[in-house]
């Protein structure tokens, strides 16, 4: 990859070719419940580079405001939520959930300066557990996010966010990434408490044909919201067996179970170029999660991970080489030796340094899918700077599910997904209306 | 704010216009206390970019020097205080008070190299339990400090000063501002156990005053010393209530106590562009501070703050949020939720960035104490570059007073501030003897 | 010293033409004990601003190989050593300690992929306890390092290494300017455990000779290999008493005993420009160290440090002051009040700043030392780029030992130094067997 390329696609503050393209989709900025209640405290959430805070103002309304209050550039993050809007600490500039000032205290009540100023407001939405946030041009705003656990009701799903110190390409091409598997998380596959494929639930017929064709071949395609990604094994006579990932654009996947577990999808946003949010869900689509699988979740299983209490930060990080264990390492199943699934991708991706030199790549062919992601971001993000359409904004684009099929041996192109598809929304049995709006 | 003023008033290392005016004038350095006793240890003040040490002499004589020994740039911070000079921890060269190399023991007992080597000294003085450094030309040393504060007996006033982690500048306006009271300080004004209207001392007619205009109107006069910076209430027929804080240059003011509390003072001086030190001083001009008062503002009360023993660093600070504490934000009356007044100002004056951005601002009337001053400084820092008289050098035009008084409505211009002058020194009844020179 | 000198001699990176000139001599990378059995944990040697990690692999042998996977930037740290090579955590690539890539496990069986892939690997050999990196061009590769203590049975040394926060030639600088040790050493020089000259074998007439002159004069000699750094004292009529300590390119320095107490070897490797590693050892040329004084190295003693556990960091450092006890310093022996022998060398060369600016100095005439290494230097980087010959490459030129001579008055290029030289290795009575190599 030329370093032209490699710039395009890791920067994204505003006014960048891949920063625009990111403004133009709803991204998920935090959980609903870190805004637990109506005038609860703001968090800060720094996005693509820009410092916003969130706040839950006294209608309830979720809110994603620009953090330096216009005044004199004092943070709101220290303000107090109250009456409709949100006071800066520093001299009580009050502000609506559009940004709009309300109160200059100090002004003479008949002053109308008030009514001149802002704070640069962003449209957000509540689906799926999540607080979601359109950064792009007011005129372009797509209809809400139609991923399918964004739909689903809260106790089909378990959402989490944290910080990955590394530029979000190098962590997203990870998740895009079936072939390191059998390498980095060896041995942590099939003992993890929630993806574990040792667990009740799943199929040893499958785990026979994995087990079998440890040499999987992979193929892509193109879709209305972004890309198939699929990896195919020779499943008996005749046969694939295929598993396939659905990316969705600018930054999520799809992956498929195995056997009755969850689904897992991930979706990585840029905080600035040197770091980035990582998102994990785990969802059925037909079912409540049970509780003995959140508290798995909650201690850092599957892609989730243990917290240092009170922040987004992972107790295993950088900073102790991410709770390395080499006895482990070197004598047990765990390839790594470190603990956790979620870590030792972590682990990986951090150490590619803050912004991936891709210039230095020796890419194979098991890199297709994160070839292909590439070619799609990069001529998607020079589309959108023509002005031309872009994948991925139609709310059907990205009613997708990922999974696994047995079919007639064929390019993943003529493979019928239709099995994949989730139910329309007015053909399931469970009420959506769990999901404030 | 245009950038290029934004950056000439924050910028003070050697050779920038306001890091020459700052050179100037006398500055606070550091407490005589630092240097508890002739040939103690030395202690580390970087001012205005430059790496500095305060020593006290064999004699008892306090020098601020360079830190880098010429030699081969070891710091002097390591090294031992003895017979009339600092010896260098790392080949023994010895240097006085005056900066003058008095050994050089590798040398031949017949050479005369040490006379050549000098490192950089400047002037002091003590005065008002302050060790003063003049950084500026020698042959333009201005007469000693005389604010009030700096010529009381050491009974009268506590004094501390702080590491603030951003520019001078933006503390400094913070200090300027009377119309953030009411906001950041809203809960902790009242209760403060230094500067608490509740306390007994309080003027409760003046209380009403203020209670009564909650929207005081601000006017400014330019002095010989600086700035008065006026607030005014109604005060009953035909009547004003005038809060006058003085502004000297380049960077101290004086706040007016309420009723018979103390007088407060403050400075602000750059350490770098990126950090200030930040000075706190209580005082009566008449009588001696009590011991409860000693004990409190060494517990963090009024401006000052509770310190990580042994450092100049606050022990709430931005790595611990201030103990910003929601709850007692949300339920009580605290508005911040931030325990001590001075963290208060630091949380928001930290959070306006290391160098706030000016041209990003939205002024208002009640700023106009800030915009005033910002306009005295760009003057100064000009007519000093022009080789101009610059305010604030005459010893007469520093020995001023802040204070409130109720007066016929007029313009801050027309009120007599007679009353509000201190003493000459020779009509005191109090003895300055206690203070070294 | 000129700015462009300054940088010449303090930039290491690869291309610059000090960088170059390290590249032509083996270096110590790390000891042989951090790689303790085949195929353990990797170890991360950052070296001449080059990432960098050693192995051990599966026959024994050791290998130091850029840390970035080729594939896609990934750290080998994080790999596993098995089976004749590292494989990558992330996807399971293969290398040897050649660096060539034994395979690519998502390749299908018949691809020759892998025989295109490299990772830089950069010769080794195991001499003296350490593993010795050479990373210059392989046709200019030297004869393996003859530095008497490398060629020694490992009973008879005992060998450090430790990161210092500074660029590698103030750190040089300090460990060749004998000129420092009554000042900065002063106190510790005759407790110190190790290097005390209060210890049983030292040699009371020469202890009196030193006393007797305080002010020795220094003169210094190109050798082959390097320098003779010789300081002489008067001893007598007609007699000087010389100690004489040898400097070899491009970071070695050999100092000479007291009486019957070890000699000391020092180099000092760039980490980075800003980082160095920071090299100690002590041994006796013809017998074992004792376990007591191998103990009290452990400890801290002579030029070595305690660690904290797991680091090659000490425990006394930047962060704490170096464990600066002032109360010490005022009334003790202890000139600077720190601790440890090699941390106060380490807190005055890392408070001359990262890279201590040389512009600034006044060199005086103890610091000839300085002076003419800086000089050989120099020459020798210029003569390198030139395609000249360096010296110090041929195994002759580095066996070489320091020591102390009383002899008739004359300069240092008049004493015969043959009592100096280390016996030929086949005239010595122990084996060199212990070594691999």
């Amino acid at each position: 990859m030329r370093r032209e390329e490699n710039d395009l696609l890791t920067r994204t503050d505003a006014g960048t070719p891949m920063g625009e393209l990111f403004r133009r989709y709803w991204l998920p900025a935090l959980t609903c419940d870190e805004l637990p209640h109506p005038d609860c405290p703001p968090v800060r959430v720094p996005l693509l580079g820009e410092r916003l805070i969130a706040i839950r103002d006294s209608s309830g309304r979720s809110a994603i405001l620009q953090e330096a209050c216009p005044h004199r550039q004092a943070s709101l993050y220290f303000g107090r939520c109250e009456d409709g809007g949100i006071r800066c600490a520093y001299h009580g500039w009050k502000f609506d959930a559009d940004g709009q000032c309300l109160d200059i205290p100090s002004e003479p009540a008949v002053s109308r300066a008030r009514e001149q100023i802002r704070v640069q407001a962003y449209p957000t939405l509540e689906r799926g557990g999540v607080v979601w946030v359109y950064m792009g041009p007011p005129e372009l705003m797509p209809a809400p996010p139609e991923l399918e656990w964004a739909t689903l009701p809260p106790y089909n799903l378990f959402v989490t966010r944290r910080l990955q110190e590394c530029n979000y390409l190098q962590t997203m091409e990870g998740g895009l990434d079936s072939s390191h598997l059998s390498w980095l998380h060896r041995g942590t596959i099939s003992s993890d408490p929630v993806l574990g494929t040792g667990r009740a639930g799943t199929d040893s017929s499958i785990l026979g044909i994995i087990a079998a064709d440890r040499n999987p071949r992979y193929d892509s395609v193109r879709t209305a919201g972004g890309l198939l990604l699929g990896a195919r094994r020779m499943a008996g006579e005749g046969l694939y067996y295929w598993r396939i990932t659905q990316f969705l654009m600018p930054c999520f996947n799809i992956i498929a179970p195995t056997g009755d577990l969850t689904l897992n999808a991930q979706a990585w946003v840029p905080l600035d170029d040197h770091n980035c949010w990582s998102w994990a869900v785990n969802y059925y689509v037909d079912k409540p999660l049970g509780e003995a699988e959140r508290e798995a979740m909650r201690r850092g299983g599957g892609l989730h991970v243990e917290f240092v209490p009170g922040t987004h930060q992972s107790a295993a990080n950088r900073g102790n080489d991410y709770h390395l264990d080499r006895a482990a390492q070197r004598g047990g199943d765990n390839f790594t030796g470190i603990p956790s699934f979620a870590m030792q991708d972590t682990a990986v991706q951090e150490s590619q340094g803050r912004i991936a030199d891709r210039t230095l790549e020796h890419l194979v062919s098991s890199d297709d899918g994160i070839i292909v992601t590439r070619r799609l971001l990069l001529d998607a993000a020079r589309d959108n700077q023509a002005g031309r359409p872009i994948p991925g904004l139609g709310p059907q684009t990205q009613a997708v599910r990922a999974g696994s099929l047995i079919v007639p041996q064929a390019d993943l192109k003529q493979v019928d997904t239709a099995p994949l598809r989730p139910l329309a929304r007015d053909q399931r049995d469970w009420a959506a209306d769990g999901n404030a709006e």
